[in-house]
């Protein structure tokens, strides 16, 4: 069965129309934009989240700028987009695909503001960004036909955060493998782990493979090795926000400790992400990982928990020193170890520096 | 600073005071029991929890039938003592210290039968009940005396749950190092996990570490691996449950993650509790590990944060191995590794079967 849900961000006439992911579980409710500053919050407040959404999203954000600017001609056009891709970079900083994916449309804005046609940038802009919604399915769908080969019948794969649909465009990075599995007839079951501080995997994961018809039990995070050791787990899948070129992998906060479980029982733990994830220039000391509000800490869905007047450290994302995964799943195909080198095949690169 | 709140559970003439814990950190407030029913739904709903705390609170329940049972011979407050202990030794079933605190009082309460005298059997009863929440905090600051030696100026220190003063009678297991190392003049910082699902380490150890004046920064449990790496920990101190004679610990789930992610960093872990929380009868396959009620998890305070209709897995404990940690902290001293070895020593028992 495919994904229960509708596409996560979508572009309708003038506006970008969001799931709004801080309602989930509750209610399945939408948010509507018809300009930037009100896509950057929706990925700032993480109405959108998930790497390869906020890519489109921002993409999106950057057409409705190019439909929505009372600029006349081509250059003022142009100031308009730069400012907004300005805005959009700095909503969050983890993300690969966000910068990627706005690489991307302002070079098609800027191809086309050759020909001075304001009309022409607009049009590139629009289908570029299109293109990238598009390519995110296809991706995943293809990221499922590699990765569906992991899975087999009565197995127990776990999974922590949301690498889910509402974390792609559709169909999800993680959840391709399990959908696609799903709908070869293999039976299986899902653990996902709650994801706290901001519960992705318990308010999305579980929901969305709930409403797909595929079991999923949930477990909080600290969970994680024991049920690991006393359930048996076969498979882990983990997204990623950012992956080097020698295989470090930066996700969710809590994948590192599930990746240091996973090594100590010896259960195989692939990184599933599109090679729009890849960040192939930079080394871990140029990656900076977001440090966001002491609040999703000391609070959850509004109601407080801890007392006033700590220190409260709220990394979103961790490191993963690419040792501790078996392999990376994408669209190209499933990359095992050694990394640096099917990383730097996969992509056409020189292996000299790549680890 | 000594913790800055009153003893977690007391006897006051007839009736047993609980500091309500549901309640922490918002308000605090007390719970008055007066029958042995209410003090093991106090046990049960977590307004007490705590290892050597449930023990004391056990203790004080068979005091409250002693007192107010209407039986007039000794054969009937008998029958009364045993029926309240079967009661409480259903309340929880991984904490060691709840049977033996009732052992301990209905052996009392046995030698004093004898006598065929109800009034002395009350009296033995009250008086063991006594005995073991004084002993308790008695315990608590011989071990902080010897755990105090493993803390330096400028330490940063970690901990799951809450085996604070809130856990004991008074003081604390793991927080007496802590309290008895500030106490003498030494500075440092402690993190706090938050300790899903019931957030022990958030509402409690955070709170009354924060009332006491010492520094304290609260992070969520699936961030521990990444702090230690990133942020630098130089000891971590976590309670137990129940310890085996192998030195096999029993305690809030997260900490068998913990401890792996110590080991792989090379961490000091030290497990913290008194001689009461050692069994050394049992063997991993005779203990029990407790599962709670999926609301704890898919819920928060009453929040719901998960869909309706998923599975849940909710062990409230996890096993860690004798050779993840460094030593066990009681109030004989630090034992250190091989633990059967100086288990055996410090309980005089043969090591024959020890390992």
């Amino acid at each position: 069965m495919p994904p229960a849900l509708p596409w996560t961000v979508r572009l309708e006439d003038d506006k970008v129309v969001l799931i709004d992911q801080t309602a989930l579980p509750g209610q399945l409710r939408f948010v509507e934009c018809r300009d930037v500053e009100c896509v950057a919050r929706a990925i700032e407040t993480m109405v959108v989240r998930g790497a390869p959404a906020i890519g489109a999203t921002a993409a999106y954000g950057l057409a409705l700028v190019a439909i929505a600017s009372s600029s006349m001609d081509a250059r003022g056009l142009m100031e308009d987009l730069e400012a907004a891709a300005a805005r959009l970079r700095r909503t969050r900083p983890t993300a690969v695909n966000l910068f990627w994916a706005v690489e991307r449309v302002m070079g098609a804005a800027r191809s086309a503001s050759g020909s001075g046609d304001p009309e022409e940038i607009r049009r590139a802009v629009v289908s570029e960004a299109e293109r990238i919604a598009q390519e995110d399915v296809e991706a995943n769908k293809a990221i499922g036909r590699h990765g569906a080969e992991l899975i087999e019948d009565g197995m127990t794969v776990m999974t922590i955060c949301n690498a889910g649909t509402l974390a792609t465009v559709w169909y999800g990075t993680v959840t391709a493998p399990i959908y696609m599995a799903w709908d070869e007839g293999k039976r299986f079951s899902v653990i996902a782990l709650e994801t706290r501080p901001v519960l992705q995997g318990a308010r999305l994961t579980a929901y969305e493979l709930h409403a797909a018809g595929i079991p999923v039990t949930l477990i909080v995070d600290g969970a994680a090795a024991h049920t690991i050791r006393e359930k048996g787990v076969d498979l882990i899948l983990v997204g990623a926000d950012r992956i080097l070129r020698d295989g470090t992998v930066y996700n969710k906060i809590g994948t590192y400790s599930l990746a240091l479980a996973a090594r100590a029982h010896g259960v195989p733990i692939f990184s599933v992400a599109p090679t729009s994830t890849f960040d192939l220039k930079s080394s871990r000391s140029d990656v900076r990982i977001e440090e966001r509000r002491p609040e999703e800490v000391t609070t959850v869905r509004g109601v407080r928990i801890a007392p006033e007047g700590i220190d409260v450290y709220n990394p979103a994302f961790d490191m993963t020193p690419p040792h501790l995964l078996t392999g990376i799943v994408t669209e190209k195909g499933i990359l095992y170890q050694p990394l640096w080198l099917t990383i730097a095949r996969a992509f056409n690169i020189s292996t000299t520096a790549g680890h």
